[in-house]
Protein backbone atom coordinates (compact mmCIF):
# COMPACT_ATOMS: atom_id res chain seq x y z
CA UNK A 1 0.00 0.00 0.00
CA UNK A 2 2.68 2.42 -1.29
CA UNK A 3 1.59 6.23 -0.79
CA UNK A 4 2.83 8.83 -3.29
CA UNK A 5 3.50 12.44 -3.53
CA UNK A 6 3.28 13.17 -7.01
CA UNK A 7 4.25 17.28 -9.05
CA UNK A 8 1.44 17.80 -11.77
CA UNK A 9 1.68 20.51 -14.33
CA UNK A 10 -1.55 21.43 -16.13
CA UNK A 11 -3.66 23.87 -18.63
CA UNK A 12 -6.20 24.30 -16.36
CA UNK A 13 -8.50 26.53 -19.30
CA UNK A 14 -10.84 23.14 -20.15
CA UNK A 15 -11.30 21.89 -17.12
CA UNK A 16 -13.86 22.67 -14.07
CA UNK A 17 -11.16 23.42 -11.63
CA UNK A 18 -8.98 21.01 -9.35
CA UNK A 19 -12.22 19.62 -7.61
CA UNK A 20 -14.28 16.87 -8.63
CA UNK A 21 -17.82 18.37 -9.54
CA UNK A 22 -21.26 16.83 -10.17
CA UNK A 23 -20.92 18.83 -14.07
CA UNK A 24 -17.79 18.97 -16.34
CA UNK A 25 -14.29 17.56 -16.35
CA UNK A 26 -11.90 18.46 -12.96
CA UNK A 27 -8.30 17.57 -13.19
CA UNK A 28 -8.34 15.37 -9.81
CA UNK A 29 -11.31 13.67 -11.63
CA UNK A 30 -8.88 12.82 -14.66
CA UNK A 31 -6.04 11.61 -12.07
CA UNK A 32 -8.79 9.69 -10.63
CA UNK A 33 -10.08 8.02 -13.51
CA UNK A 34 -6.20 7.43 -14.79
CA UNK A 35 -5.30 5.85 -11.22
CA UNK A 36 -8.67 3.51 -11.25
CA UNK A 37 -7.87 2.28 -14.84
CA UNK A 38 -3.86 1.92 -13.75
CA UNK A 39 -4.10 0.32 -9.93
CA UNK A 40 -7.99 -1.30 -10.63
CA UNK A 41 -8.88 0.10 -7.59
CA UNK A 42 -10.81 2.93 -6.66
CA UNK A 43 -8.24 5.90 -5.41
CA UNK A 44 -9.22 9.45 -3.73
CA UNK A 45 -6.38 12.04 -4.63
CA UNK A 46 -5.62 14.96 -1.95
CA UNK A 47 -4.47 17.84 -3.80
CA UNK A 48 -2.79 20.75 -2.15
CA UNK A 49 -4.46 23.57 -3.80
CA UNK A 50 -8.01 23.58 -5.52
CA UNK A 51 -7.29 25.55 -8.14
CA UNK A 52 -10.44 27.18 -9.49
CA UNK A 53 -11.41 26.56 -13.62
CA UNK A 54 -9.42 28.02 -16.26
CA UNK A 55 -6.63 28.32 -13.31
CA UNK A 56 -3.84 26.68 -14.44
CA UNK A 57 -0.66 24.74 -12.29
CA UNK A 58 3.39 24.51 -13.02
CA UNK A 59 3.56 22.76 -9.81
CA UNK A 60 0.74 21.17 -7.85
CA UNK A 61 1.09 18.46 -4.96
CA UNK A 62 -1.16 16.03 -5.04
CA UNK A 63 -0.94 12.32 -2.97
CA UNK A 64 -2.90 9.08 -3.05
CA UNK A 65 -2.11 5.69 -1.59
CA UNK A 66 -2.01 2.73 -4.28
CA UNK A 67 -3.36 -0.92 -3.73
CA UNK A 68 -0.70 -2.10 -5.02
CA UNK A 69 2.96 -2.01 -5.37
CA UNK A 70 5.03 0.16 -7.91
CA UNK A 71 7.94 1.78 -8.92
CA UNK A 72 7.93 5.86 -9.31
CA UNK A 73 8.77 5.91 -12.53
CA UNK A 74 6.01 3.18 -13.68
CA UNK A 75 3.50 5.63 -11.51
CA UNK A 76 4.78 8.39 -13.73
CA UNK A 77 5.06 6.86 -17.16
CA UNK A 78 1.83 4.99 -17.01
CA UNK A 79 -0.31 7.74 -15.57
CA UNK A 80 0.63 10.19 -18.15
CA UNK A 81 0.16 7.07 -20.89
CA UNK A 82 -3.72 7.55 -19.67
CA UNK A 83 -4.41 11.52 -18.68
CA UNK A 84 -5.21 14.06 -21.29
CA UNK A 85 -1.94 16.02 -23.03
CA UNK A 86 -3.38 18.97 -20.55
CA UNK A 87 -2.50 17.29 -17.80
CA UNK A 88 0.82 15.44 -16.81
CA UNK A 89 2.63 14.15 -13.81
CA UNK A 90 5.95 15.98 -13.80
CA UNK A 91 7.13 13.30 -11.16
CA UNK A 92 6.32 10.90 -8.41
CA UNK A 93 8.07 10.00 -5.24
CA UNK A 94 7.20 7.66 -2.15
CA UNK A 95 6.06 9.69 0.88
CA UNK A 96 5.00 8.04 4.72
CA UNK A 97 1.27 6.85 5.00
CA UNK A 98 0.44 9.75 6.97
CA UNK A 99 0.84 12.40 4.10
CA UNK A 100 -1.23 14.70 3.29
CA UNK A 101 -1.00 16.82 -0.27
CA UNK A 102 -2.87 19.37 1.45
CA UNK A 103 -2.56 19.97 5.33
CA UNK A 104 1.42 19.44 5.16
CA UNK A 105 1.78 21.71 2.42
CA UNK A 106 3.51 24.79 4.90
CA UNK A 107 3.62 27.46 1.82
CA UNK A 108 2.75 28.18 -1.88
CA UNK A 109 3.76 29.65 -4.05
CA UNK A 110 0.85 31.29 -6.94
CA UNK A 111 1.92 33.49 -10.38
CA UNK A 112 -0.02 35.90 -11.94
CA UNK A 113 0.36 37.29 -15.46
CA UNK A 114 -0.51 40.20 -17.25
CA UNK A 115 -0.19 40.39 -20.83
CA UNK A 116 0.90 44.26 -20.97
CA UNK A 117 0.77 45.44 -24.53
CA UNK A 118 -1.63 46.72 -27.56
CA UNK A 119 -2.37 43.32 -28.80
CA UNK A 120 -2.36 39.63 -27.00
CA UNK A 121 -0.45 37.44 -28.94
CA UNK A 122 -2.10 34.28 -29.64
CA UNK A 123 0.36 32.33 -28.03
CA UNK A 124 -0.37 34.14 -24.33
CA UNK A 125 -4.30 33.79 -25.17
CA UNK A 126 -5.19 31.05 -22.84
CA UNK A 127 -2.29 31.72 -20.49
CA UNK A 128 -2.42 35.81 -19.35
CA UNK A 129 -5.28 38.63 -18.85
CA UNK A 130 -5.05 41.54 -21.46
CA UNK A 131 -4.39 44.50 -20.17
CA UNK A 132 -3.88 46.81 -23.03
CA UNK A 133 -3.77 50.31 -20.70
CA UNK A 134 -0.69 51.28 -19.70
CA UNK A 135 0.80 50.23 -15.91
CA UNK A 136 3.00 52.18 -13.36
CA UNK A 137 5.10 48.32 -12.43
CA UNK A 138 7.15 49.98 -9.88
CA UNK A 139 3.73 51.26 -8.67
CA UNK A 140 2.25 47.85 -8.11
CA UNK A 141 5.55 46.53 -6.89
CA UNK A 142 5.49 49.12 -3.99
CA UNK A 143 2.19 48.16 -3.60
CA UNK A 144 2.28 44.32 -3.57
CA UNK A 145 5.24 44.82 -0.82
CA UNK A 146 3.00 46.26 1.37
CA UNK A 147 1.25 42.90 1.84
CA UNK A 148 4.28 40.92 2.75
CA UNK A 149 3.84 39.43 6.44
CA UNK A 150 0.81 38.40 8.69
CA UNK A 151 -2.77 40.23 7.81
CA UNK A 152 -6.17 39.78 7.98
CA UNK A 153 -7.07 39.06 4.61
CA UNK A 154 -10.55 39.22 4.31
CA UNK A 155 -11.18 41.98 1.94
CA UNK A 156 -9.19 39.75 -0.60
CA UNK A 157 -11.87 36.81 -0.47
CA UNK A 158 -14.48 35.41 -2.61
CA UNK A 159 -18.25 36.05 -0.76
CA UNK A 160 -19.72 33.34 0.32
CA UNK A 161 -16.38 31.30 1.82
CA UNK A 162 -16.62 29.54 5.01
CA UNK A 163 -13.23 29.65 6.79
CA UNK A 164 -12.08 29.82 10.69
CA UNK A 165 -10.05 32.55 9.97
CA UNK A 166 -8.85 34.78 7.47
CA UNK A 167 -5.62 35.66 8.29
CA UNK A 168 -3.07 34.58 6.41
CA UNK A 169 1.25 35.11 6.27
CA UNK A 170 2.65 36.29 2.97
CA UNK A 171 6.09 35.54 2.95
CA UNK A 172 6.81 37.66 -0.40
CA UNK A 173 4.66 39.18 -2.91
CA UNK A 174 6.68 41.14 -5.46
CA UNK A 175 5.61 42.32 -9.53
CA UNK A 176 8.12 42.73 -12.06
CA UNK A 177 8.30 43.06 -16.00
CA UNK A 178 9.57 40.03 -17.90
CA UNK A 179 11.65 41.12 -21.13
CA UNK A 180 8.15 40.95 -23.23
CA UNK A 181 5.18 42.72 -22.60
CA UNK A 182 4.41 40.10 -19.55
CA UNK A 183 4.23 41.22 -15.92
CA UNK A 184 4.50 38.95 -14.14
CA UNK A 185 3.16 38.82 -10.29
CA UNK A 186 4.35 36.24 -7.82
CA UNK A 187 3.23 35.44 -4.10
CA UNK A 188 4.22 33.11 -1.42
CA UNK A 189 1.87 32.62 1.27
CA UNK A 190 1.15 29.96 3.86
CA UNK A 191 -2.62 29.59 2.74
CA UNK A 192 -4.56 31.45 0.33
CA UNK A 193 -8.56 32.42 0.62
CA UNK A 194 -10.70 31.93 -1.71
CA UNK A 195 -9.81 34.24 -5.13
CA UNK A 196 -7.62 35.81 -3.06
CA UNK A 197 -4.35 35.99 -5.96
CA UNK A 198 -7.09 37.10 -8.60
CA UNK A 199 -8.43 39.86 -6.10
CA UNK A 200 -5.20 41.43 -5.27
CA UNK A 201 -4.31 41.67 -8.94
CA UNK A 202 -7.65 43.44 -9.76
CA UNK A 203 -6.48 46.08 -6.63
CA UNK A 204 -3.08 46.10 -8.04
CA UNK A 205 -4.06 47.02 -11.53
CA UNK A 206 -6.16 49.81 -10.16
CA UNK A 207 -2.84 51.33 -8.58
CA UNK A 208 -0.85 50.53 -11.95
CA UNK A 209 -3.70 52.42 -14.10
CA UNK A 210 -2.96 55.18 -11.58
CA UNK A 211 -6.45 55.45 -10.34
CA UNK A 212 -5.31 55.01 -7.03
CA UNK A 213 -1.89 55.58 -4.91
CA UNK A 214 0.38 52.24 -3.66
CA UNK A 215 -0.87 53.14 -0.11
CA UNK A 216 -4.61 52.30 -0.94
CA UNK A 217 -3.40 48.80 -0.59
CA UNK A 218 -2.90 49.48 2.97
CA UNK A 219 -6.05 51.20 3.18
CA UNK A 220 -7.83 48.06 1.69
CA UNK A 221 -6.42 45.65 3.87
CA UNK A 222 -7.37 47.35 6.48
CA UNK A 223 -11.28 48.01 5.84
CA UNK A 224 -11.66 43.74 5.84
CA UNK A 225 -14.57 44.69 2.94
CA UNK A 226 -14.26 42.77 -0.66
CA UNK A 227 -16.07 45.69 -2.02
CA UNK A 228 -13.13 48.15 -1.19
CA UNK A 229 -10.76 45.95 -3.08
CA UNK A 230 -10.22 45.86 -7.22
CA UNK A 231 -12.36 43.67 -9.33
CA UNK A 232 -11.01 39.58 -9.38
CA UNK A 233 -8.87 39.06 -12.52
CA UNK A 234 -9.84 36.85 -14.51
CA UNK A 235 -8.59 32.56 -13.80
CA UNK A 236 -6.44 32.29 -16.82
CA UNK A 237 -3.47 34.29 -15.60
CA UNK A 238 -3.11 32.44 -12.25
CA UNK A 239 -0.37 29.53 -12.05
CA UNK A 240 -0.45 27.74 -8.98
CA UNK A 241 3.80 27.33 -9.17
CA UNK A 242 4.58 25.46 -6.42
CA UNK A 243 3.91 23.92 -3.07
CA UNK A 244 6.59 23.87 -0.07
CA UNK A 245 6.31 20.82 2.45
CA UNK B 1 -7.52 52.78 -52.64
CA UNK B 2 -4.38 52.39 -50.21
CA UNK B 3 -2.07 49.15 -50.15
CA UNK B 4 -1.09 47.92 -46.68
CA UNK B 5 1.46 45.37 -45.00
CA UNK B 6 0.75 43.82 -42.09
CA UNK B 7 2.35 41.62 -39.58
CA UNK B 8 -0.01 38.90 -38.03
CA UNK B 9 0.64 36.09 -35.85
CA UNK B 10 -0.80 33.13 -35.37
CA UNK B 11 -1.50 30.32 -33.44
CA UNK B 12 -2.33 27.57 -36.63
CA UNK B 13 -2.83 24.51 -35.13
CA UNK B 14 -6.16 24.48 -35.65
CA UNK B 15 -6.15 25.86 -39.40
CA UNK B 16 -5.51 24.04 -42.36
CA UNK B 17 -2.77 26.55 -42.79
CA UNK B 18 -2.18 30.09 -44.70
CA UNK B 19 -3.96 29.28 -47.72
CA UNK B 20 -7.53 29.08 -48.39
CA UNK B 21 -8.84 25.39 -49.22
CA UNK B 22 -11.63 23.75 -50.49
CA UNK B 23 -12.43 22.06 -47.22
CA UNK B 24 -11.46 23.75 -43.59
CA UNK B 25 -10.28 27.22 -41.95
CA UNK B 26 -7.23 29.44 -43.48
CA UNK B 27 -5.56 31.74 -41.99
CA UNK B 28 -6.17 33.67 -45.48
CA UNK B 29 -9.73 33.19 -45.54
CA UNK B 30 -10.47 34.79 -42.22
CA UNK B 31 -8.08 37.44 -42.70
CA UNK B 32 -10.29 38.27 -46.28
CA UNK B 33 -13.82 37.37 -44.27
CA UNK B 34 -12.43 40.35 -41.72
CA UNK B 35 -11.76 42.66 -44.82
CA UNK B 36 -14.39 42.18 -46.62
CA UNK B 37 -16.86 43.03 -43.61
CA UNK B 38 -14.05 45.68 -43.20
CA UNK B 39 -13.76 47.46 -46.12
CA UNK B 40 -17.30 45.86 -47.42
CA UNK B 41 -15.35 44.96 -50.78
CA UNK B 42 -13.52 41.69 -52.06
CA UNK B 43 -9.74 42.11 -50.72
CA UNK B 44 -7.59 39.46 -51.89
CA UNK B 45 -4.78 39.03 -49.03
CA UNK B 46 -1.45 37.54 -50.59
CA UNK B 47 1.36 35.82 -47.90
CA UNK B 48 5.21 35.81 -47.01
CA UNK B 49 5.42 32.27 -46.85
CA UNK B 50 2.52 29.56 -47.62
CA UNK B 51 2.89 27.93 -43.92
CA UNK B 52 1.34 24.63 -43.74
CA UNK B 53 -1.51 23.05 -41.14
CA UNK B 54 -0.56 23.26 -37.53
CA UNK B 55 2.51 25.64 -38.31
CA UNK B 56 2.27 29.40 -36.64
CA UNK B 57 3.37 32.44 -37.34
CA UNK B 58 4.89 35.10 -34.68
CA UNK B 59 5.85 37.78 -38.37
CA UNK B 60 3.99 36.63 -41.19
CA UNK B 61 3.82 39.30 -43.86
CA UNK B 62 0.54 39.78 -45.91
CA UNK B 63 -0.46 42.51 -48.10
CA UNK B 64 -3.83 43.88 -49.34
CA UNK B 65 -5.40 47.15 -51.19
CA UNK B 66 -8.41 48.65 -49.82
CA UNK B 67 -11.01 50.02 -51.18
CA UNK B 68 -11.43 53.16 -48.83
CA UNK B 69 -8.92 55.14 -47.11
CA UNK B 70 -7.61 53.83 -43.53
CA UNK B 71 -5.24 55.25 -40.80
CA UNK B 72 -2.89 51.81 -40.43
CA UNK B 73 -4.19 51.96 -36.82
CA UNK B 74 -8.21 51.27 -37.58
CA UNK B 75 -6.94 48.80 -39.82
CA UNK B 76 -4.67 46.84 -36.66
CA UNK B 77 -8.14 47.66 -34.52
CA UNK B 78 -10.67 46.67 -37.03
CA UNK B 79 -9.30 43.34 -38.07
CA UNK B 80 -8.42 42.43 -34.90
CA UNK B 81 -12.14 43.03 -33.74
CA UNK B 82 -13.10 40.88 -36.25
CA UNK B 83 -10.54 38.14 -36.11
CA UNK B 84 -10.24 34.95 -33.88
CA UNK B 85 -8.41 34.99 -31.04
CA UNK B 86 -5.86 33.16 -32.41
CA UNK B 87 -4.92 35.08 -35.31
CA UNK B 88 -3.33 38.57 -34.57
CA UNK B 89 -2.64 41.68 -36.67
CA UNK B 90 0.16 43.15 -34.71
CA UNK B 91 0.87 45.88 -37.43
CA UNK B 92 0.57 47.40 -39.99
CA UNK B 93 1.94 50.17 -42.69
CA UNK B 94 1.19 51.74 -45.53
CA UNK B 95 3.44 50.42 -48.68
CA UNK B 96 3.36 51.30 -52.21
CA UNK B 97 0.40 50.05 -54.74
CA UNK B 98 3.06 47.48 -56.03
CA UNK B 99 4.31 45.96 -52.65
CA UNK B 100 3.96 42.14 -53.06
CA UNK B 101 4.26 40.36 -50.10
CA UNK B 102 5.53 36.83 -51.32
CA UNK B 103 7.76 38.29 -54.38
CA UNK B 104 9.06 41.32 -52.71
CA UNK B 105 10.54 38.99 -49.82
CA UNK B 106 14.89 39.35 -49.57
CA UNK B 107 14.82 36.44 -46.82
CA UNK B 108 12.47 34.80 -44.41
CA UNK B 109 13.38 33.33 -40.41
CA UNK B 110 11.94 30.22 -39.18
CA UNK B 111 12.08 28.55 -35.81
CA UNK B 112 11.88 25.30 -35.08
CA UNK B 113 11.17 23.83 -31.18
CA UNK B 114 11.49 20.75 -30.16
CA UNK B 115 10.98 19.89 -26.26
CA UNK B 116 13.86 17.61 -25.17
CA UNK B 117 12.60 16.67 -21.42
CA UNK B 118 11.18 13.38 -20.16
CA UNK B 119 7.67 14.71 -20.02
CA UNK B 120 6.24 17.47 -22.21
CA UNK B 121 4.87 20.31 -20.63
CA UNK B 122 0.87 20.69 -21.10
CA UNK B 123 1.69 24.73 -22.10
CA UNK B 124 3.90 23.74 -25.25
CA UNK B 125 2.14 20.82 -26.34
CA UNK B 126 0.93 22.71 -29.44
CA UNK B 127 3.97 24.56 -29.85
CA UNK B 128 7.28 22.07 -30.23
CA UNK B 129 7.97 18.62 -30.99
CA UNK B 130 8.18 16.28 -27.78
CA UNK B 131 11.74 14.20 -28.85
CA UNK B 132 12.19 12.32 -25.27
CA UNK B 133 15.63 10.86 -26.25
CA UNK B 134 18.94 11.92 -25.28
CA UNK B 135 20.31 14.96 -27.96
CA UNK B 136 23.69 16.13 -28.39
CA UNK B 137 23.02 19.49 -29.55
CA UNK B 138 26.71 20.34 -30.25
CA UNK B 139 26.78 17.55 -32.91
CA UNK B 140 23.30 19.22 -34.58
CA UNK B 141 24.66 22.64 -34.33
CA UNK B 142 27.83 21.80 -36.32
CA UNK B 143 25.30 19.55 -38.73
CA UNK B 144 22.80 22.68 -39.06
CA UNK B 145 26.28 24.81 -39.59
CA UNK B 146 27.00 23.10 -42.61
CA UNK B 147 23.56 23.98 -44.49
CA UNK B 148 24.62 27.51 -44.76
CA UNK B 149 25.56 29.30 -48.28
CA UNK B 150 24.00 27.98 -51.51
CA UNK B 151 23.09 24.39 -51.66
CA UNK B 152 20.73 22.31 -53.79
CA UNK B 153 18.23 21.51 -51.16
CA UNK B 154 16.33 19.06 -53.18
CA UNK B 155 17.18 16.55 -50.72
CA UNK B 156 14.69 18.40 -48.14
CA UNK B 157 12.22 19.00 -50.76
CA UNK B 158 8.33 17.22 -49.93
CA UNK B 159 7.30 15.37 -53.18
CA UNK B 160 4.94 16.69 -55.57
CA UNK B 161 6.22 19.72 -55.69
CA UNK B 162 6.87 21.83 -58.72
CA UNK B 163 10.00 24.67 -58.44
CA UNK B 164 11.65 25.87 -61.58
CA UNK B 165 14.38 25.58 -59.11
CA UNK B 166 15.78 23.55 -55.77
CA UNK B 167 18.87 26.33 -55.33
CA UNK B 168 18.47 28.03 -51.89
CA UNK B 169 20.82 30.47 -49.84
CA UNK B 170 20.76 29.54 -45.97
CA UNK B 171 22.55 32.39 -44.58
CA UNK B 172 22.06 31.18 -40.90
CA UNK B 173 21.37 28.10 -39.56
CA UNK B 174 22.27 27.36 -36.25
CA UNK B 175 20.83 25.38 -33.15
CA UNK B 176 20.67 25.87 -29.54
CA UNK B 177 19.87 24.40 -25.96
CA UNK B 178 17.05 27.67 -23.98
CA UNK B 179 17.26 27.41 -20.34
CA UNK B 180 14.52 25.07 -20.26
CA UNK B 181 14.06 21.80 -21.49
CA UNK B 182 13.51 23.82 -25.06
CA UNK B 183 15.95 23.28 -28.10
CA UNK B 184 15.49 25.85 -31.33
CA UNK B 185 16.43 25.94 -34.62
CA UNK B 186 16.84 29.17 -36.62
CA UNK B 187 16.73 29.09 -40.14
CA UNK B 188 17.35 32.28 -42.36
CA UNK B 189 17.16 31.66 -46.21
CA UNK B 190 15.92 33.67 -48.98
CA UNK B 191 13.45 30.98 -49.81
CA UNK B 192 12.35 27.69 -48.46
CA UNK B 193 11.10 24.53 -50.60
CA UNK B 194 8.07 22.68 -49.14
CA UNK B 195 8.50 21.07 -45.86
CA UNK B 196 11.96 22.00 -45.86
CA UNK B 197 12.58 23.23 -42.17
CA UNK B 198 10.93 19.71 -41.56
CA UNK B 199 12.61 17.78 -43.17
CA UNK B 200 15.66 19.57 -42.07
CA UNK B 201 15.37 19.17 -38.27
CA UNK B 202 14.41 15.14 -38.85
CA UNK B 203 17.54 14.86 -40.20
CA UNK B 204 19.08 16.88 -37.16
CA UNK B 205 17.50 15.13 -34.91
CA UNK B 206 18.79 11.57 -36.34
CA UNK B 207 22.18 13.16 -35.39
CA UNK B 208 21.09 14.50 -31.63
CA UNK B 209 20.34 10.93 -31.35
CA UNK B 210 23.95 9.78 -32.40
CA UNK B 211 22.43 7.76 -35.24
CA UNK B 212 24.79 9.48 -37.64
CA UNK B 213 27.77 12.05 -37.31
CA UNK B 214 27.62 15.25 -38.15
CA UNK B 215 28.90 15.57 -41.55
CA UNK B 216 25.95 13.09 -42.62
CA UNK B 217 24.13 16.24 -43.45
CA UNK B 218 26.65 17.05 -46.41
CA UNK B 219 25.76 13.30 -47.51
CA UNK B 220 22.29 14.19 -47.80
CA UNK B 221 22.29 17.56 -49.30
CA UNK B 222 24.62 16.19 -52.08
CA UNK B 223 22.34 13.06 -52.70
CA UNK B 224 19.47 15.74 -53.87
CA UNK B 225 17.31 12.04 -53.02
CA UNK B 226 14.56 13.06 -49.90
CA UNK B 227 14.48 9.18 -48.93
CA UNK B 228 18.09 9.95 -47.77
CA UNK B 229 17.47 12.39 -45.45
CA UNK B 230 15.27 11.84 -41.72
CA UNK B 231 12.14 12.28 -41.76
CA UNK B 232 9.23 15.34 -41.35
CA UNK B 233 8.97 16.57 -38.03
CA UNK B 234 5.95 17.47 -37.01
CA UNK B 235 4.47 21.02 -37.84
CA UNK B 236 3.59 22.16 -34.51
CA UNK B 237 7.04 23.14 -33.71
CA UNK B 238 7.64 24.86 -36.81
CA UNK B 239 6.96 29.31 -36.41
CA UNK B 240 7.99 31.80 -39.38
CA UNK B 241 9.51 34.57 -37.29
CA UNK B 242 9.88 36.99 -39.49
CA UNK B 243 10.39 38.27 -43.38
CA UNK B 244 12.57 40.81 -44.25
CA UNK B 245 12.42 43.30 -47.15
Amino acid sequence: MPTFKVTLAYDGTDFVGWQRQAEGVSIQGVLEDALREFDRSDVPVTGAGRTDAGVHALGQVAGFTLARDFASEIVVRALNAKLPETVRVLSAEEAPASFHARFDARSKTYRYRIWNGDVLTPFERRYAWHVPAALDVDAMDAAARLLEGTHDFAAFQAGGSDVATTVRTIGQSTIRHSPSAMIEYDVTANGFLRHMVRAIVGTLVEIGRGRRPPGWMRDVLASRDRSAAGRTSPARGLFLERVEY
